[in-house]
């Protein structure tokens, strides 16, 4: 299965991104900067932020989340 | 392997989504509604447009072109 999992990161140039969802099948966009994702377990839930990288062959997406916005 | 067939659609309710790079690993946004794509192969390719959807399981991204943007 080629899902994907999604992590969340505030952008700083130490920070490890952190998981927010896995194994997500379905992204959505739901507005400006806002996304529905759907993990293969049927798991949604929904994203603040924009997408800062995607390696689809190592199962990872990483959003950076809205400027100001707390951890 | 896990790559995407990422296709590019202009938005209308009856146009079948056309494919712009098969076999997608990479994808990292390059400025406003820009990203770089590049491929399993190693072929790059530059679009312009917004993510409509996203199914991984399925392979599929679909990116719908900016506003009065020609076909």
């Amino acid at each position: 299965m080629c899902e994907a999992n999604v992590y969340l990161t505030g952008g700083a140039p130490n920070e490890e991104p952190e998981l927010y969802l896995a194994a997500v099948d379905e992204i959505l966009p739901d507005g400006e900067d806002a996304w529905k994702l759907k993990s293969i377990f049927g798991e949604q839930k929904l994203l603040n932020g924009r997408i800062l990288s995607m390696n689809l062959v190592d199962h990872r997406i990483i959003f950076k989340k809205p400027e100001g916005a707390g951890a």
